[in-house]
């Protein structure tokens, strides 16, 4: 039986080329087949997890450029039964496909407007005249090329293999250290909401990270701060930190935190307690290590 | 002479609106006359301040459900001589506008998609059967709605009053505590980094709140516990924590912090003193009040 990874869709766009290396690891490694299931957004493909449709789903959760990926941090806060099994790291790296002949004769370059924001420095260079066409994905750019032979899109590579057109420039966005941190997430049929005990049982013994989430009482000056001491109080580094609004009203927020530490190691288990003491609800997405798809 | 005030365009916005609010409240106030200046993006709205083109600019700075508005957030520490002086409070209150005579007639929806998704409840409920497609702004919605009495748009009251169109439905949103904290910034002359001399001497004396950014030295455990202790020991209630990736590497971030504090306070330039100890670079937007645009 093919485990079922979900991933937005539609082929070709970075969270289908991370999916894509998930999978070739698995295949490396512990040699379990696996296909891939596009979903129209974020959000669906983690619901695809959570009511059982799927059974892992890889999800964008941050880029060094744009920040959090909000509706992942979103949906992994409002699903109760989600875990974190591993981080993918990925360089994102945008190209230029076009059927024209050169770049002498394209007149128009459809991308997603991030990856538009993200090429400007080269698009100034090398195509100062051309007209920027905002579409909703990167991937969706790809659909006039065939019939306009004067239209360009910013898409990754792997877009341009998948659909067989060609590239014309590589590797155009300005900032070469442009990455995206995928989760690769499960179900977790523990409760994790205020109940620490017998959680996680199954995640890796050498995990390296741990991602949680937590609300504070409102308006209590240094809830935060009492919140974060517990883990400078171990000497443990944060590798992220992310607030999001509860919703609710204006000023009260969520906090997404990642830990350089293993949720099984003994210190982590009692500082978790402690934290239990500071917060309003504590939610743990499990101990994972992180791989980069240079490595697979 | 007119003050300008620089805000996203185009008229009818939420951007707008809030300038309009305003320049009702100048009006009121110090009887001084102003005039809207839109511009194509919130980054060129806040340049237009910072190079001298326009006196105020009136800025998204977050919201309630969609959290922080990060092109705010990263012009305001790209830009070296801005500084807040006043937020503003302002519902967001979605209407559907038609030309068709009543919500039977109507076959499709458009909006940006944040108002779509917004409004998703009161749309499954009232027009389960319309086509919903998404524009990139609310305003732009409205350019169908003549041609297409089968069409309707969801954008602001003031967009319907505006452009002369019906509106079918007021306060269509699902949450009807959905509002945006906007700023009213200008040019500010003093060299804000790591140097706080001298800074603020025009805030407001009885202003209520301050709003600073940091960054802190990377993979240090507990610099940001550390960071925000300063403020906890003085027991001054933190009302806002965003976290932005510096654009650097992965897990490399700038704060964004706002305290129920005014900068003028004896208290406060000690600790800021002190914070300086545990920032790389440290800036300071300003002291300022805040209104409700219920209350103008």
């Amino acid at each position: 039986m093919n485990i079922s990874i979900a991933h937005l869709g539609p082929p070709g766009n970075y969270s289908e080329q991370a999916a894509f290396f998930y999978i070739n690891w698995l295949a490396k490694t512990t040699k379990e087949p696996a296909i891939l299931c596009p979903y129209p957004s974020i959000a669906q493909s983690i619901k695809a997890v959570a009511q059982g449709q799927a059974q892992l789903a890889v999800i964008p959760a941050e880029n060094s450029i744009e920040g959090s990926v909000t509706m992942t941090m979103d949906a992994m806060w409002q699903l109760d039964n989600l875990q974190i099994r591993l981080a993918l790291i990925m360089p994102i790296v945008h190209v230029l496909i076009s059927c024209a002949a050169d770049l002498g004769n394209i007149k128009t370059v459809y991308s997603h407007p991030q990856a538009l924001a993200q090429c400007q420095g080269w698009l100034e260079r090398y195509l100062p005249n051309v007209q920027l066409i905002a579409t909703n994905s990167t991937t969706e750019a790809l659909e006039v090329l065939e019939t306009d032979l004067s239209a360009a899109a910013i898409s990754s590579e792997r877009a341009a293999q998948l659909y067989n057109l060609p590239t014309l420039a590589s590797g155009i966005n300005d900032r070469p250290e442009n990455c995206t941190r995928f989760w690769v997430v499960s179900q977790n049929q523990v409760n994790k909401s205020k109940n620490l005990e017998g959680q996680f049982l199954a995640s890796s013994p050498n995990a390296s990270h741990t991602s949680l989430a937590f609300s504070v009482p409102a308006n209590v000056p240094g809830a935060l701060a009492k919140a974060l001491q517990v883990f400078a109080n171990l000497g443990i580094n944060l590798s992220r930190i992310e607030s999001r609004p509860t919703k609710r009203s204006l000023g009260e927020y969520l906090f997404f935190i990642d830990i350089e530490a293993n949720f099984n190691e003994p210190l982590i288990q009692p500082a978790l307690t402690e934290l239990l003491t500071y917060t309003e609800v504590l939610k743990i997405f499990g101990s994972y290590n992180v791989l980069s798809t240079d490595a697979i």
